[in-house]
């Protein structure tokens, strides 16, 4: 069984499980569930969904992967005029490139008797590594591919 | 088929492949293994289970993920008294979650015939992220789960 | 089905899309594919096709897991005289076990209907950590696992 999930969100975190949820139990069979990011700087990562660790976690990519770097030191996904394959006014997002490396394309979960197996403290997340932060961004529309397996 | 296993242990690196491996001989199929974590600061990796690569890593982690940091500059999630959702006695483990990002809540594996496929230096190992370092703290039951499903 | 993916390559990045969509096509059903790598310093990833951000990516890695340390502070891994296990010869390689933090031992992918699906700018691609850089290297063969389970 396939299944869709569209986000639109311009937050980091996005607490996805109870989504999930729904649809294994309207599925009832145990497996398991896979979730997928049809995105390169959007991400799904099982977390622990709690504010003050989220900060953690922003300011380690703040220090580790900058999201603005002095011109001369620019990421080098963001020389637009180099690419031939993108238009003038693509954005730049290569610190939400580097970002991916920390997190997942897709999670696989299992699923026993229609519900999803999950520790007290785990949620699934979607990451949206690209968020705009207050600017004024095109609105993005985030598309995740569910799965679920038989076993 | 699902399956359990769990682990109690202070080590940060703990080799689970032959337990894995009895259970693909039991079950005697073909398809892939999931081995899922249930925990937010305890992972699943296939490393090389090799003593010196598993010292670089963790002076890696040391050196950018410190487990203590200046009293001014503490992981946010260790400031307990701002958590409603925590005991006064919860651990400080900020640092094993922001490390649970270069590791996986769970792996899959191939099994053909009842044999998990790894490589020659390939073993599947349970990352405890929160190990304890010889300080007195309460025993760890880890718990993961294991899923056989058919190709 | 299982299939088998062999990649001779000196190159950090190799887009393996095209030979696993062929698969699919073969196959003809709708699941997910599972791409595995029997490689503890050889990886897959969904990432964006795109050489200015493999080039960021590797900067990044160049800087934070750096391959050449003074001989003082060297990788563990590379104390070769001290391990049993392997020859005079082996591979001075701790630096790529560190970089396979970042990335992943295998990616899984739904499949619809003998068709992968991918977002517009997401290739499966093979990292090869330990590539030689113009070094006179053993050649290489990676091998790669392909297993498509149906839903």
């Amino acid at each position: 069984m396939k299944k869709v999930i569209n986000i639109e969100t311009f937050k980091l975190f996005t607490d996805i499980t109870g989504t999930v949820q729904n649809m294994a139990r309207d599925w009832a069979k145990s497996g398991l569930v896979h979730i997928f990011s049809t995105h390169t700087t959007g991400c799904v990562r099982v977390l622990e969904n709690e504010i003050l660790s989220y900060a953690d976690i922003r300011f380690w990519l703040d220090k580790y992967t900058p999201k603005d770097k002095p011109e001369n030191r620019r990421y080098l996904h963001d020389l637009i005029s180099l690419r031939e394959d993108v238009d003038q006014d693509e954005r730049i997002n290569g610190f939400a490139h580097m970002r991916s490396l920390f997190f997942n394309t897709s999670e696989t979960i299992p699923v026993a008797e229609g519900r999803i197996v999950l520790g007290k403290w785990q949620s699934i997340v979607f990451v949206e590594l690209d968020p705009g932060d207050g600017e004024k961004v095109k609105t993005k529309d985030r598309e995740l591919i569910v799965t679920f397996i038989e076993e």
